[in-house]
């Protein structure tokens, strides 16, 4: 097995399999899992084509333009939009809808719906036709991004591809491309060409890249013109904080640390140097016009999120919200899609009222937050404190989750980092759609819990969220083959354990215990039970399998 | 350095300190951090005297008997009560209660009254002299147990003994003994001897080995010379299932696992053996005069908790927490200290209703919750699904949490799996201190954050809940010495990092911005500001460190 095989094979115990909507070419791909006892279990998959053993990839080649002929086939109206808001707007159901839809198990008709209401996005730039549809929105199931991206101090581009593959193999929805070093342009090339899931830029990163780092020396003309650059390449939906406004950022001065993120740090900067508002808020317009025309949707992002407990909440953030909202409005009369970030560091019992202001001034637009850290004290433990805060803020109504790694502030995460990130964030994803009783969701529990249940130690591993893993632990403590089968686990011990005491069929004990009975019927009746309990083995449940 | 010389050191960048009380010999340990500014960070230490240069430990002499004078000075009252309840129901503060207070930094009295409510526990057997006095209730800060313990299939004694030590070193407030194996008495007696910390045990699993794992030969003879035995040892707290009851079991039938917990399914078991109510249930009273005479706190556990999300808040687990409301008054009438144990697998949505209930039936007395875990789904990463829980269960009330390990639902936790468990709880409980507002909570992060800012790197490390793996991760991306104090981190590199370009002074554009100006004066005020900003060097923030 060369080095990154494991990314080119099926996930442990699951099989590719597919769904055919209403036309040949759209086919919906899904996980499944068959169990041992003859069922099967259908997964969302994010996968795309790597973990398909009959389809052949080729990192050089890139992946099979699975939206050609769709993207092809579109005939914008009479405001010349191609965006999904304006099919959907037009009443119109796309193919990419449709595919969303299969994924989610509602109607395309409630797709569409959504996204022309502006609470949904389907993220999909004409020129990514690699990319799988998608769907996010607080009605959909709860969405997982992973930022990847090489900077000037570390990282190559072939690991940020396979950083991609591996991000998406775990379950991450789409990824974001933050690279700021050297062959930000290739890089960026090679991430889409191989990416079957929507990607994600923050264009000024690569602005400042131009300008040699110099903040101040940034102008529209050299944003557009990276923007169309991206835009030509494929990006499907694009950071920008155009929210940073001159009169903000005093709002700022008093914080225990300032302004965290890079891109509001940058339009600060500029800003300062200029006395102006930012090139990004007065050319909003122009740069609608733009992402209209590639169908590229807005991330409208919060350069003023808090970066620690003590900022959550602020006069700053809930500003800088203020003016987000007023853009999204800007946004959809130019038929783009947007979305809304949302923070950073937040106490949990400050979380809510950041989603219910947002949800109120947004007019529901979908929020994409980054966590938020529950609390500032465990650097190398950040997907913890923030996987908290992002099962909490996505159950009150945040449509998709920024992952966090645990190298958070302290460096680059590796390949490990990249996977313990995706599966903490569709831990807190998945908690987050039973907690809204999204429909279906709780099956996957049920059935891993049915599994458990009944000692299907190879049906729980293969249910899991992550297989080998799982599998892996268990083998630590009983490494034989038998004990996989065996009806005890390593916690209890084979005499101890309270699934194989507790197991099954208590259905003789039922709900009639409550009639009335003199004392000696009672003496009688318990008697009797006694010792029908004892010549079935004195167990609670019986073992089903025995 | 011998294999476990690592828990006999002070942890990374923290030093011994002790607050010396009332009495000489009333010493509290703390942890503290001095930090490169100057200042100095003082926070709560659970780990004893193996962090203390000073003070030689041996793990075959045991632990100094910190608590044995106060023990002897003590003088029942009237009832011939000696537990802490039946001091603080006499208004009596007892050396105990000081030192609670003193890490809590609260007064003595609240202490006191908190625990004459009923609100609060302070397990302190009198055979327990090592141990350091600690508070639970939920106005108090939240605490967090290490569940530890050898099975019949694998570990030793110097294994418990180890993970004990290293349990405490990362913050564990308390541990339970679950040894169900051979040596389980041998097991416990090292583990009292070197605790610096409350010690729990299930009596019930010894009971069962005495039987040769036959739940029905039990008897309350048996279970009572057991609980003796464990109590002239020093156990401080114990779990009983004595609201597992005979009617209680048939609500089970039809739930997706059963009854999951070990104890519940062997009260179950015999409750069905012999068709009566259990002798836990029967003879409770008794059971209370012997906890009396040791002040052993009750742990009264829900053996009916749900095993999984389909079977959360069900008939079976709200009937017996009624039952345990109702032993709890009956612990009272003897002055025995009491909490309540709770969930289990709870969806997030669900949580808020079990602390509500529990405290409301069961007039406030702690809640002891194990996570709860929020999703099935993923083995391997339990400590996550239920770290989720578990930070909103003790957010709305829950007063101790029991940590899950990642090796949950597969195997038993290694060194590696406890370290883990401690600190993911440790984050839950204190995420939950932050949003309840516990005073003084937040200088942690506080503390953190400006050390962020400022890229002190030492300070940050010393500061971290794990320092080790802080500085071990931030070492993997920048392992050079500058990079410590460099002020950039390897995320954005040395250009492009937003603390960077953030840091600092903002204070020159105050609230003052309002002000009605003429255009001109605007535009000329601009500019000035402008010039201003560039002539500082184009900075948003000012380094200080510079």
């Amino acid at each position: 097995m060369t080095k990154h095989d494991d990314t080119r094979m099926s996930v442990s115990g699951s099989h590719k399999g597919y769904v055919t909507g209403s036309r040949p070419d759209l086919r919906v791909p899904v996980r499944r899992v068959h169990l041992t006892d003859g069922n099967a279990v259908t997964l969302y998959d994010t996968s795309g084509p790597y973990t398909d053993p009959d389809i052949p990839t080729d990192v050089r080649r890139g992946l099979p333009p699975l939206r050609k002929d769709w993207i092809a086939e579109r005939r914008p109206g009479d405001g010349g939009s191609v965006t999904q808001l304006a099919y959907a707007r037009r009443g119109q159901i796309t193919p990419e809808m449709e595919f969303a839809a299969i994924r989610e198990n509602v109607a395309p008709e409630f797709v569409r719906d959504e996204i022309a209401a502006g609470r949904a996005v389907l993220p999909v730039n004409v020129n990514h036709p690699e990319s799988e549809p998608m769907v996010i929105g607080k009605n959909f199931l709860v969405k997982v991004n992973a930022n990847i991206g090489n900077s000037a101090v570390t990282s190559s581009i072939e690991e940020e591809v396979e950083k991609m593959t591996w991000a998406t193999r775990w379950g991450a929805d789409t990824v974001m491309d933050l690279s700021t070093g050297r062959d930000i342009h290739t890089t960026r090339e090679w991430v889409l060409r191989n990416s079957p899931v929507p990607v994600g830029t923050v264009p000024i990163y690569q602005a400042l890249e131009k300008t040699g780092g110099r903040a101040e020396e940034l102008s529209w003309e050299i944003y557009r013109d990276t923007v169309v650059e991206q835009a030509e390449q494929g990006v499907d939906y694009m950071t920008v904080h155009a929210g940073v406004l001159l009169r903000y950022i005093p709002l700022t001065a008093r914080r225990k640390t300032g302004i965290v993120s890079r891109g509001g740090s940058i339009m600060a900067a500029w800003c300062l140097a200029h006395h102006r508002e930012s090139f990004l808020y007065t050319h909003f317009a122009e740069l609608c016009e733009i992402l209209r025309a590639y169908d590229i949707t807005f991330s409208l992002g919060d350069g003023l999120r808090p970066g620690s407990i003590a900022d959550a909440n602020d006069a700053a953030q809930f500003a800088e919200l203020r003016t987000l909202a007023e853009l999204n409005r800007v946004a959809k009369s130019h038929d783009v899609q947007t979305m809304i970030e949302g923070p950073g560091h937040v106490p949990m019992h400050k979380i809510k009222e950041n989603v219910d202001l947002q949800q109120e001034l947004c007019e529901e637009a979908p929020f994409y937050t980054l966590g938020p850290l529950t609390t500032d004290i465990a650097p190398g433990y950040d997907h913890i404190t923030s996987g908290i805060g992002a099962a909490m803020i996505a159950w009150w109504g945040t449509a998709m989750l920024c992952y966090v790694t645990p190298k958070e502030h302290l460096g680059l995460p590796d390949r490990d980092d990249v996977k313990t990130g995706v599966i903490t964030y569709k831990i807190a994803a998945h908690a987050a759609d039973l907690a809204k009783g999204h429909p279906g969701a709780q099956v996957w529990d049920d059935a891993l819990s049915d599994a458990r249940f009944e000692f299907r130690w190879e049906d729980q591993f293969n249910l899991a969220l992550d297989p080998d893993t799982a599998r892996s632990f268990h083998d630590e403590t009983l490494p034989a083959e038998p004990a996989k089968t065996a009806h005890f686990c390593s916690m209890c011990g084979p005499k101890f354990c309270s699934m194989k005491i507790s197991q099954a069929v208590m259905k003789k004990y039922g709900p009639d215990a409550s009639e009335e009975l003199s004392e000696e019927e009672i003496e009688a009746g318990m008697l009797a039970k006694s010792r029908e309990f004892a010549e079935a083995g004195n167990r609670v449940y019986l073992p089903l399998a025995d």
